[in-house]
């Protein structure tokens, strides 16, 4: 305690007055957690930085009192990578919130980590550029955040993740040297790719200060349709007959039976064709509307002769908002439902979602508990939610671990991931086994001790 | 030497009869030498390995000698990568050369280092998928060479280069140990990216034995047009006018005047609008040949707008032989008619072309030299060449690297790479200290030492 009396000394004198804040119970509770179930922690102090220099000064004077510090944007992420440790700082980075350059000849933007998705989306649109990834809470996560998550969406089928974004970072190792890659290439192969090394790092190497991106041009025509299908066997095929048809859509969102009979509940409206078995939303789009328009049309047979009970077509926002209306109610009625709900992101080959939500369907061995799965159907994403619907707190504290655990081995025995856009995070550390040998960790523990010698930097995660 | 008797003793016990082969200036030139300008090397021993238990094999025992391996695909690097080190082993790996898996519901390929990339874009197409990266060796490069170097090539503009579609990677380390990183997976955040560490690393970290590409659906129509531009700048200003206008060119190669007089003089033949500024070649493709004629007339107009002298269309076979038979001599041209000719693959953001390619022109002080450029227009992508034309041995010695030295400099100055396609290798190791900073190559030399403690694998490249 000493010690971090004496951090806080050293941070006040060399930071602006006020950057430095000390943790208290009732006015940063928000600190203490992100959007995952992983359990609150207090940390000693709060830095929101507004410049480089400002996080070189943190992380300089945590490694000469070996402090630990856990980096922040808003605290959205889903598998506890922004928990703090307790006598640590947490690094916040929302304030550095600047977008520096949209770039439109080259296609090109420069942000800091700070920038809030849909901002930067929504500035790009006034220029006729694009920025896909959208996870789900991109109206209020940062840039900074989907970058060391690397995070996905369901635009991802179409335009990829966020990596295939990412061209230049600037920032600070975890040792406090300070870094520059990339920058508005297309093609650079000098070096290793540190870039790529930071992009889904999970804030254990080092903090990203600023970030440049390519974008696209903004697509002039949208569509979006809703099909319900029989089965998701249908869902799948359909996808598959649309492809090989030469239409790639932007976005297939599954939803099974399970989650549009408890939206219907939660919403207290009855939805059409709730009884069907998957309902699918289709988007394509392009920059001839005639084009698409045939695309949609085309798809939407293929639909049908893969046993779709009904399609419709939205081209306005009120039409859309209606197809949407119940994917956007799927995490809250789940929620609303249960008494405890864990949702994780495995990701499987494309080609084995049916056999995958068969095996999770196999699970539902008691009333009293539910696992379902919903996502992005064309890329092997899925989002499973393991739902306390009964249990007692204790049957379910020795039934949920193995629930957990056979939804990731199956995934990974089918050849997959246990998270495809979430990061490990603390949630899945006690998994991770799965996934990686105890060489490659140690592997990747020392390319970690390359950048972060004192193990200072988010140093319980991920890893 | 008695090392290296040991060596091949301890590699003849343990490899098939036949496979350690005893290096001979007569039999084996080929294994001296790259496609790049680097001086030729003569190694000990060759190994052509035919299973990722022989890579193994040989880096174990290389490490227990600490005997430098150099990793060899069919040698066409233009960067001296796989130039071998006297007194040491050349791995090669053109015999690993099966297509193991060509997934079409995945959409994914998994295939041995050695496969020739034209190959399997042969075999792809069979079945109506695609893989567009196409470095301008694709005859008789390999896919492990592509990934290893993360090589680009003209279709890049639109689809990307290699790295974008490498997404599961088996090999060995340099220490002998195995990995297997990702697999048939759209989406993957668990632990840090290997394998796009992997990609581009240049035989440094790890010997590749088995590598998964997503691939894509082989679009059905392809229209090329060449079209004759007055000067650089037009055909810059009409690309960025054709992408606005929502058309994104597959390729879009540039050639300027030096380069078509040069392969007029080559080929004896007058070729038609030679004295333009510059010629470019763009592709249009797409799956409606309605839509994808409607855009090549689009795109035409545009061109015209920016004062286009002349612009053909083809879609036939023999149409697009003529159009590419300028753009396939310039390199044979310009060597043919230069006693040293230096190629070099820069890169910078794509609207400073016509301010880097105008530094370039200000290098031709001579009548005896001559600094051009052709390449890739729209990814910002330049092949500059070095010219020798006149000057004496000794002249042409002191001027050269200066030349070479401007050529990086101004690249690097506007924001570029000094390789965008090619890799550092020998060749650019000279200019190393115009990207990184002496604590970045510490760096990754540091990350090197991870995964090869002993430094035995093409240790002296790269970084």
């Amino acid at each position: 305690l000493n010690t971090l009396k004496l951090v806080q000394q050293k941070l006040e004198t060399a930071l602006p007055k006020g950057r430095v804040v000390l943790f208290s119970r009732d006015d940063h509770d928000e600190y203490t957690k992100d959007y995952s179930s992983a359990a609150p922690v207090e940390p000693s102090l709060i830095v929101e930085a507004e410049s480089q220099d400002e996080v070189a000064t943190v992380l300089k004077v945590a490694n000469d009192f070996k402090v630990p510090v856990t980096p922040r944007g808003t605290g959205t992420g889903k598998s506890g990578g922004s928990v703090p440790l307790p006598e640590g700082i947490v690094l916040g980075l929302k304030s550095m919130n600047r977008i520096l350059d949209i770039d439109v000849a080259n296609k090109m933007v420069v942000v800091e980590p700070g920038v809030i998705t849909k901002t930067l989306q929504d500035e790009l649109e006034k220029v006729g550029l694009f920025y896909p990834p959208d996870p789900s809470s991109y109206k209020i996560c940062t840039i900074g955040g989907n970058v060391i998550e690397n995070a996905g969406g369901p635009k991802a089928l179409k335009y990829g993740v966020t990596a295939e974004y990412v061209v230049g970072l600037k920032g600070v190792w975890a040792n406090g040297k300070r870094f520059e890659y990339g920058g508005k290439l297309y093609k650079n192969v000098a070096g290793y790719n540190f870039v790529q090394l930071l992009v889904g790092s999970e804030g254990t190497l080092g903090v990203i200060t600023e970030i440049t991106l390519r974008v696209r041009l903004l697509p002039k025509v949208q569509t979006d349709i809703l099909v319900a299908f029989n089965s998701v066997e249908d869902a799948s095929k359909a996808l598959l007959a649309i492809q090989n048809a030469r239409i790639q859509p932007v976005i297939a969102e599954l939803m099974d039976k399970t989650c549009v009979k408890a939206v219907e509940s939660f919403l207290g409206n009855s939805i059409p064709n709730s009884h069907a078995g998957a309902h699918v939303i289709f988007q394509v789009d392009g920059n001839d509307s005639d084009h698409t328009q045939k695309e949609a049309e085309i798809l939407s047979d293929l639909c049908r002769q893969h046993n779709a009970l009904d399609v419709s077509l939205a081209t306005t926002d009120k039409e859309k908002e209606v197809i949407w209306n119940v994917r956007r109610n799927v995490s809250e009625a789940l929620t609303a439902f249960s008494e405890h709900k864990e949702s994780v992101d495995i990701s499987v080959p494309p080609s084995k979602i049916g056999e995958y939500l068969s095996h999770i369907e196999s699970l539902n061995t008691s009333e009293n508990h539910c696992v379902l799965g919903y996502g992005h159907l064309g890329d092997g994403n899925i989002h499973v939610n393991i739902l306390n619907l009964g249990h007692s707190q204790e049957k379910w504290a020795t039934l949920f671990p193995a629930i957990e655990r056979s939804v990731f081995q199956k995934a990974v025995d089918l050849g997959g991931t246990i998270t495809g856009e979430h990061g490990i995070g603390l949630s899945k550390l006690p998994y991770i086994d799965l996934m990686f040998s105890e060489e490659d960790r140690a592997n990747m523990k020392a390319v970690k001790a390359v950048f972060d010698p004192n193990a200072i930097l988010n140093s319980d995660k991920a890893i």
